[in-house]
């Protein structure tokens, strides 16, 4: 009986797997992720053997693939932190050792959980309360113009949002099938998640002798290379750029506003380096600001889904996997069909969750914790000068702010466990930098 | 120049969308998923009404639409905050006010942390030191069964990763697409999911004459009608089932295995009600443990993915969106394909992998937190009062634990805001319940 129903070759009694390279979903097959591609994966073989005690030329693996600012020494920030503790063990909240705004701010969040306890499933797009501080937060950034949180889903980083986005806008077959412009050089997660919803990847190139600018001439040529082969529906800008950290100009905005308009696309600006602008004479102008300016026929149509999330910037807090998404101009029906999307995967981490709340609602003047909070947003000189050191050296070492030092007071941690010969060398470029960086900045 | 490139019709100025109902994904519209449906939304508005003043028959939205414990009253368990809150403050390992074994927990898991901090991203399989203790806890639940912790994905929540595994599952075309088994009725993640992935959904009815068994007959049946119009590859057991709670005999889930086997199934065995057991002699097995003890050719070759999370049983904690799978003869190429996958969507939220970690490795005899910790896992007398009356009555009232009360004093808390009339009858079947429920269990 059992040999009968059996449907595949029995070979010395092993039968083909069900599920092999041949059988799985190609789509998943054909994804790419290099930020987390083999080179991690090695980098975690490796991790491994030298816990084994392997010697190699190097003794700790130092993860630069991916941007992790905890993970390279940057310090939390203390507000974010006393918050998440009050609102996950509110005994807490009878301690004398918290700020009474913090307090203030986990009673307030609890209130707003189901049964008062981060513990409970939120509402699918998010806390009510944490929505209605983001949608004043984009308002404050844009100038008072108005943000509804009911356009505002909480989601799983920032990656979440912009698949669930993605995910709404693939259909078609063959040469129906939607086409999404992404930049190349891109963050991977859009090329994954098109080779995975096995959408049509439309590639412009960002101008490496102009600073890696956008130029919508090349969006052009891009597009209608692309429609002879799907239907371009989609176009990705991420500003600040990811990996090139460009920033996008107004007029260069409204360029791609426009230009997006006029080709009938729907629009994903992916903002979440906004916190990120440093070269003089830069600044960040959202998508959603640089629209509503811009007026009729754009304001009032042209479809936008914007992304912001907690892990970079000033808090740098990925693990927490807090995000959103602004959707304006979005058609009602499909925002419902966003929910029910939404909502199969229940609701975003709770602890996210009200981590964007403060990164939209932070301490106030006056408020006990404002002055620590605003400290706290400068790069300590120990963290400066290691990430220096890194970038010039290829030598990695640890900022003393890791482990804790005298307040004024700055270190570094070295392991020196490498071989002799290789010390040494280590040694000679530490002493050369340390004295250049001295000249340079004491 | 706008007119010539504008590929779309317009009228009065405006317009369609570039995302409308019409031109949106059409899997993503066939999704239905009736525990956050319609009602819910129904629901929410109805909140909101009641927010704004409105008159109702009622004075709140009680949410029993979904298994989400702290919503209901249910108060979290003390040593599981205590470790949450000493990983994301770490400046709380300095308090007196904190046991040492949750102090020692945090330690060792910042300790595993890039950075050491709980901001910074996770392997995408999760920390390596959690997924250990997740491999420990399966080996003693199963007597000794070996686990292997590369073979345990973190997630967020069991559905990311019955997702994620379903998803390398779906393949093939018209009537070679992977056929999934379902049980009728399910948790409808599974339907969801697999409109979402445009797969086949089997329907295979439990049997609700028999307290909802599964009988091999009806698998057998299901699987030779969808033979003629799509490939099935899969087959999901819910056990302990959701929502029909019944509880799967030994003999019952070797005979699936069985059946899985001899029909080429890849099983998928949603394991996370398995602390959730109440009938007397009823007694949870896992998938994993009967299949090892099954031996040849079961135990090596048939392939088996199970999942369990931290947000039901006595935990309850939903909101963190914790979980886990582990995969059993998974092709390696097949699993190295998972992890990309999963790299995709960088990591499970850190604070829900926090919570698997005590989950499968909670305070031992010994420790300072044990008897608390088990005294924690009874039902407080006034839940159990709430969930009766809401049971037999319909009155939905909030167990006074959610508000705090002396020690071995039970209240609960109602509000009187009903016109006259209906409180009256609230007050009458109140006071009936009251007098039943004290004469049989006191």
């Amino acid at each position: 009986m059992a040999n009968k129903t059996i449907k595949q070759p029995v070979v010395n009694g092993i039968r083909d797997k069900v599920l092999t390279m041949d059988t799985m979903n190609q789509s998943v097959k054909n994804i790419e992720y290099a930020v987390r591609g083999p080179i991690l994966l090695r980098a975690l073989e490796l991790e491994k053997e030298l816990q084994q005690g392997a010697k190699k030329p190097f003794t700790e693996i130092i993860r630069a693939n991916i941007g992790d600012a905890h993970a390279m020494g940057q310090r939390p920030i203390t507000f974010m932190r006393q918050v998440l503790a009050l609102c996950q063990y509110p005994d807490l909240l009878s301690s004398p050792s918290f700020p009474e705004d913090a307090k203030k701010r986990a009673r307030r969040i609890l209130q707003a959980c189901e049964g008062h306890s981060a513990g409970s499933y939120s509402a699918s797009a998010g806390i009510r309360t944490i929505r209605e501080d983001v949608a004043r937060y984009i308002e404050q950034r844009d100038g008072g113009i108005a943000s509804d949180p009911e356009n505002i889903f909480l989601s799983t980083g920032a990656s979440s949002a912009i698949m669930a986005v993605l995910s709404l806008l693939v259909s078609g077959k063959g040469k129906n099938r939607t086409g999404v412009m992404i930049p190349i050089p891109q963050y991977p997660l859009y090329s994954a998640t098109l080779a995975e919803y096995d959408a049509v990847q439309i590639n412009y190139y960002l101008d490496e002798e102009h600073q890696w600018a956008l130029d919508v001439a090349e969006l052009r040529r891009a597009l209608e290379q692309a429609r002879a082969h799907c239907q371009p529906r989609v176009l990705c800008v991420i500003n600040p750029g990811n990996p090139t950290g460009q920033v996008q100009s107004r007029e260069n905005i409204e360029a791609v506003i426009r230009f997006a308009y006029e080709e009938h696309l729907f629009l994903l600006a992916d903002e979440v380096y906004q916190d990120n602008v440093y070269a003089e004479g830069s600044q960040f102008h959202s998508f959603k600001k640089v629209l509503m300016e811009m007026g009729p026929p754009y304001a009032q149509q042209l479809e936008l889904a914007s992304f912001h999330s907690c892990s970079k910037g000033y808090m740098g807090e990925c693990g927490f996997r807090g995000g959103y998404t602004e959707v304006v101009n979005m058609d009602p029906a499909v925002k419902q069909q966003m929910l029910k999307l939404l909502s199969v995967r229940l609701c975003p981490p709770v602890p996210g969750q009200i981590l964007m709340d403060i990164v939209t609602n932070p301490p106030q003047p006056g408020e006990p914790s404002y002055q620590q909070f605003q400290e706290e947003l400068g790069q300590p000189a120990d963290m400066f000068f290691c990430i220096q050191l890194l970038e010039e050296t290829g030598i990695c070492v640890v900022p003393g702010s890791g482990f804790g030092q005298k307040d004024g007071t700055y270190h570094f941690r070295m392991t020196i466990l490498p071989p002799l010969e290789k010390l040494k060398i280590l040694l000679e470029k530490l002493s050369q930098f340390y004295a250049k960086f001295t000249r340079e900045y004491s």
